[in-house]
């Protein structure tokens, strides 16, 4: 029997379950669920109903994990709480410093319902995060390094969009190839925020608004741009559009570290993803955990988990046996 | 209450999990088991026995894991199963094509004396089959690559030395560059075996060797050389000993894979290794999965596991709570 799947919003997140769920012989998608007007929403699967979100309720029998593909500013919060009174869920909650909260949030209401929920489920947090502890754990006595990109930051390109005169604007976070090299080869250095990355910004003006103001502005923005090196260029928003609309993205995650009896010999562990479309990616991890989920909920697992608490082999559509055979 | 390890057989696995087991803060050395005279073993922990292998069975209640550190030929295949009688155990057995057969050995002597038993747990196996594992399930329309080196392998040094005239001998396996970057790229080559890797060797010839047959001896083995572009250098015992006593190995595990409604999108997950002690990060890896052991045991799991039955967080001596707020 397949794996029934929800999917909760349809941006390019829920458009990339859709294709990761139709790739999967052993899942079918159940529904879509819109907040939108369903009559509205085209998806790409003809026999897949589009529904209401309000009508979400309905179907908590017929749906085995619904996956959440809302944003983590606003959405994720409240959703994924919700939806796990009714379902097994999964979320790509991304906001580092909130996870506590959220896991908290969405563990009571996971448990209260019996049901299993997975937050923080796509790249970083994700499978960066699962590099990370297998690497502090392989490695105790060493450092961690994070790298992202090449690839554009919605929350800069954002802060830009703020500023006045400013009509649109994308933001691409670049890694410092020296600092990668410097990491790569064992040296274990010790990296200031502006000799890991560079920011350039890609920004439409208003017409008639004071470049230099917008450009100084950019550049002395507390947090997002004042601790890099930026470059800021203005283009047409003609060129912003044919130009700057890719969702590549990527990044970099390395521990380098110790051992020996006078700690004599370096490691260096480097896990890294070149992506071409960040959402498409982050929902195909999504949907291989959806797999765990389900599984995980069918041995009576209970409650919020990440992506630290799921045996690898749950991901998997093949068994124990093949994986040892072909994979191990 | 510390995990309490025990360490059969003292070569170089054995101290490098003497080395990982004492910077871990949650667990100390018991015992070390050896096969030779215990009174001729010196180990680095001063405090701790050294014991013949022959009084392991009295020791069954006063170790939580026993690390066997035999090899894979022929010591593993019969320790593991008869260690996995009395205690937990866990091992190194790296020879690809008989772990089946070693798992549902190990399985069948832990399962009937109620242990739990991990095998083939190191970087390949290993950490190479777990990014082998998550890169599949994630990206399942794709190529897997694997490439070992720059490192020395122990079986083709071992051929080289079989060879009449042959003294001794060494043998790195090298990725070949070139392979690497169209994988990296995107470009999903199709490699064969003298695509990936060269064979570099380093022989000692006895005096008065025929030289032009064993090199052409090397060149022309089966298996082990003659689909391969392999080089010969014949150095002085000498050099052999000051140049090549190294451990350095490591090695990449690329997955290429496309999304996408007609595919169009690239991804390219690359995890790689750089060490410089190939049996120090064995055992770092070793102590890590021990850790898990214990905690697996504890929870009521029995029977054979592998890497790829084990949650990432029981790596760590961390909690989850911990690990949420720093490394997800």
């Amino acid at each position: 029997m397949k794996t029934k799947i929800g999917i909760m919003g349809y941006g390019n997140l829920g458009r990339g379950v859709e294709l990761a769920v139709n790739e999967a012989p052993d899942m079918e998608l159940a529904a879509v669920f819109t907040r939108r007007d369903p009559e509205k929403v085209t998806i790409l699967s003809k026999d897949v109903p589009v529904v209401s979100a309000d009508e979400a309720p309905a179907w908590k029998d017929r749906i085995d994990v619904l996956i959440i593909c809302g944003g983590s500013a606003t959405d994720l919060p409240a959703q994924t709480p919700k939806y796990a009174q009714m379902f097994n869920v999964i979320d790509s909650f991304d906001t580092h410093a909130r996870i506590p909260e959220h896991f908290a949030n969405v563990d009571a209401a996971a448990l209260s319902a019996g049901k299993i929920a997975m937050i923080s489920v796509g790249w970083d947090p994700g499978m960066f995060s699962l590099n990370r502890v297998y690497a502090n754990a392989i490695l105790p006595d060493g450092s961690d390094y994070t790298f992202w990109g090449k690839g554009i930051s919605q929350g800069h390109s954002d802060a830009i969009r703020r500023i006045e005169g400013v009509k649109n604007a994308k933001q691409y976070t670049i890694p410092v190839e020296k600092a990668l090299e410097s990491v790569r080869s064992g040296e274990n250095p010790v990296l200031t925020t502006r000799d890991k990355h560079t920011r350039e910004c890609f920004v439409v003006a208003e017409e008639g608004a004071d470049l230099e103001r917008i450009e100084r502005e950019i550049k002395e923005m507390p947090n997002y741009f004042s601790d890099y090196d930026t470059t800021v260029h203005f283009i047409s928003e003609e060129e912003l559009l044919r130009d700057h609309a890719g969702m590549a993205h990527g990044g970099f995650v390395f521990r380098s570290g110790r051992t020996g009896e006078n700690k004599e010999h370096k490691h260096v562990i480097e896990y890294s993803l070149k992506l071409d479309s960040n959402p498409e990616f982050t929902t195909s991890v999504l949907v291989a955990y959806a797999r765990a989920a389900k599984r995980m909920y069918d041995e009576g697992m209970r409650g919020c988990k990440t992506v630290l608490d799921v045996p690898p082999a749950y991901l998997s559509e093949k068994s124990g046996e093949e994986l040892r055979a072909h994979l191990l």
